[in-house]
Parts: structure tokens; sequence; C-alpha cells
């Protein structure tokens, strides 16, 4: 990996790399923010997978995710949303597919398969690359995200007992095959058996009896694709009251689908990970 | 003035606006953070000033500033950086000059001088606006910014005694008349007699006798900007310390110029103005 820029920020360093990845046959880009502890020694890391449209850059920028990092000494990992470049199968008039909207599936359809391998490139081949190459303690990590993204977070938990010791979300797509974006792009990464859908959808996995050791989930009773039944979080909690998985899904009132969401709780996502990541 | 957006962050409400602006003959945009104990009162108030090629939506978006607004009940009012409109003013092959370019001066040449009235603006017009118009206490106000707009916090405070209560600045053009991004405006803006350039000038203020009750300054070592002689703080800390003018200039190692930088000591710089605001 190769770093291509370093920035002071909150005592700590916020770099971004490049490297090429065998997952998904691309150069891609990522960002990690190493807090001022990691100077002393290896810490714990959470992955933040981002929304549709989004790259590495959006949660650096926006989330106010810094500050916390530096806070609880924890390191933020910040992968891309999907392979990237000329090569690279797009969608151009569509921001639900292809460049910007991997979804965090390994597809098995072409031509989407070559290069869209996002569930092995941030569950193995990222997680190996910044582990053997920063001060990250090996296997201490948690998971978050924000809608497209925080359906990633809770497929890459309830797929991996074990590998993440906790899971939290903001607005997440929690059961994608019941709803539009969904149902709009599965078909064409993953085929037309939906069975092969259900593996990548958070409420059905914890419906077929998947679990993790626990869930903080922040959903805006103002947002407007909980309102277009984009999100469903409603059906994801009937499956885990169903199954007795611990999941603690807040509504907040008045808050929309936006970074000025996440700002306003991510703080509160901090505390939650670092109970168990730092415990 | 007309609401055009509400977005609820860390339990106020991050709202924009538009109105037709006397002082600048044109539709001008802003930005106001309500934080939510503006719900039960009146509450006080900070100026931001943004940046070259900024508008009021680059603080919002990237400051990280509402959530410490919301915590010590500070309402936060981001200006647009210049007039705005296919009607004003530009020099688009130059990012220094034009729209997104204002430098907070009353522009006395043409063209500018008909919509570049931005000292008016933020000074007059827009105070007296949002008091008339949103739960924030009158005349209890304190100012800040980055770079160009950090330029304009001390030029505020020092051409206004005790309109704001304490200044505070990121990174500011702290001498324009000796760098080259005020000398390549303040000639097109102001003329070519230098004096006129002075009173817009921290510098020239402070050593002309200008008095401000406190002024904070971060600057990052590592800021490329400091490094082409754009910002010169060493030329005001020389003027503050001659004339006895309060003035704590942090050099904070290997930072830049960003919003990373930003981030990273906002909290501070409420901390400092809250002092003055609720004292």
């Amino acid at each position: 990996m190769k770093e291509i820029e370093s920035i002071k920020e909150s005592g700590g360093f916020l770099n971004r790399y490049t490297h090429e990845s065998s997952s998904c046959q691309c150069e891609m880009t990522f960002s990690v923010y190493l807090p001022p502890q990691a100077d002393k020694g290896k810490v714990p890391t959470l992955y933040w997978l981002s929304g549709l449209t989004c790259s590495d850059d959006n949660a650096r920028t926006k989330a106010g995710a810094q500050r916390y990092a530096a806070e609880y000494g924890i390191a933020v990992v910040f992968p891309d949303t999907s392979p990237r470049g000329d090569e690279v199968s797009d969608e151009p008039e569509r921001y639900d597919l292809g460049q910007g909207a991997g979804f965090y599936v390994n597809a098995t359809q072409s031509p989407w398969s070559k290069n869209y391998q996002m569930y092995d490139y941030v569950i193995n081949e990222l997680p190996a690359l910044v582990e053997a190459n920063l001060p990250l303690l090996p296997d201490v990590k948690s998971v978050s995200g924000h809608s497209m993204g925080g359906h990633g977070a809770l497929i890459c938990g309830l797929k991996n007992p074990g590998a993440f010791r906790s899971v939290s979300a903001f607005s997440p797509i929690t059961n994608p095959v019941n709803g539009g974006w969904g149902q709009g792009c599965f078909g064409l990464y993953l085929g037309e058996d939906k069975s092969a859908w259900e593996e990548y959808d958070a409420t059905c996995l914890v419906k077929a009896g998947a679990k993790v050791s626990d869930i903080l989930i922040d959903q805006g009773d103002a947002d407007e694709f909980l309102h277009e039944g984009q999100l469903l979080p409603e059906n994801f909690e009937a499956a885990c009251t169903e199954q007795g998985q611990s999941c603690t899904i807040r509504m907040q009132p008045g808050y929309d689908h936006s970074y000025h969401f996440i700002a306003s709780f991510l703080g509160e996502h901090f505390a939650f990970h670092a109970g168990y990541l730092k415990g």
C-alpha cells in the first residue's frame, strides 16, 4: 500500500492510501485515521462503511469521527464503497448501481463479478492489509456505517460471528430484499435466485439464526428514505426480537438521513464501541 | 428573509436562508445554527467567516461547529464570502478575486463597488436581520473565521470597538497589504491609494492603535500558505506586542491549512468565546 496523503488532525494523522486489490482487481483507495495513542502502541480499529455515492472521503470530512477516535484511542478505517476506474463496470445513469454502490456484496453475475467483490474486500483483504502495515491490534475491531454502509456493517457482523466486537449503524438498509434499492441491484449483482440475496440481508440473516454480540442503530424519524420504505428498521427489529438478538434501535425525532444526523450521535456510537474494544 | 432549508443537528437546527441584500444589491444566502437552548430563550451568537472559495456551506459541513454550539448554547451565523449571481461581477479564472473572494471589504472601485460591500454586510446588515428574526441576544456576539475569514474576523473586531466580545481566527491573513492575495485584489477593490488598504489590514489597524478585548489565533506550522508568506502572523504578533493588544498566537506543530486543522481546535475556540459571551 502506498500513502498518498497525510493530514494531522486532533493530534493523530488522517492518512490516505492506494493499493492494488486482489479482491476487486483494480486500484483501491482508502483512508485511515490513526489516533495519537497509535504513536505508543497498537490500537483497536473501527471500520466505517459509507453509503451510496460516497467514497472514503465523505465520512472523514463530514462525520466528525476523528475527534472521538482521538479521545478513545481508536483507529478508523474508511474503505471506498465500490471498485473504481475506467476499466470497472459502471452504470453512470444510476447512483444506486455500479461505482459508488457496491453494496458490500460479492457479485456473481457478469459484468459485475469481475470487480465487485466488496464483501471479501472489507472482511478479508483490507483488514489483513492494514493490520500488516499499521499499528492496529490484530482482530480487535468493530464496524459501523451509514445507509448502504449501515447495511454493510450489519451483514459483516452477522455473517462473521466473533470477528467484530460490536456493530452499529446509522439509518441502515436493514432488509434490502424488500426495498427498492436492494431489489434494483441485487438481481444484477447476485442473479435471480433470491436465496442468494438473503445471504446479504441483515433481517434475513437474523431470521436464519445469525448472531452478533451487540447492535446499536440510530434512525431519524424525518428520514425521507425511511418513509420511502428503503430502510425498514421495523422488519429488522421484529427479527431481532423473534431471535433474541441484542439490538437497540433508537428512533431520533426530527432527524434526517444526512451527515448532520451522523455527527449528532457519532460520539455515542464511539462510546458504545469503546466499551467492547477497550473492555 | 426566507428559510430554504432546516436540518436537525445536535438537538438544534441548522437553517439556511436567502434574502435580498441592500448592501450587496443581490440575493444572499446564509446559514444559522440555532442550538437547543434557543427554544427556551435568546442565545449569544458567534459569527463564522469563511475563507477563499467557500460559501456558507463549507464550515457548517466540515468544521464540526454545531456540536460545540449545542454544548455551550451559542448560535452560529455562517455568512457567504461574497455577493453571488449572474449579475454580480466576477473573475472566473481567479479563485482569489470576485465571487467567493469578497475579503470582507467595502469595494470602492468599478465594477466591484456595486455589489462587493461585504464589510457593511457582515457588520451591519446581517446582524440586524438575524437579530430581528431569530432568538439571538442583541449585540451579544463574537467573531471567528478561517484564512480570508480569519482576516475578516480580525478586522471586524478591530474596527468596531465593543461590538464583538471576543475575536478568534484559524490561519488568518493578518497583513494582506504585504501578502500576494491581498496585494492581488485590494488594488482592484479599493484603488491604488494604499492608505485605503490599511483600513482593512489587521496588522496596520493594530499599529494605528485599534483595540479589541481579546484575540486567540491558531496557526498550523505545516500550512503551505504560511510558508508562501500569505498569512504573516509574525507581523501581527509584533504589532500586538508593540501596542499592548492582548493576543495569543498558538503555532500548532504539523497542522496544515485545512478544515481538519479547524476541527482539531474549534472546541477550544468555543470555550474561549463562551468565556466572553456567557460570562
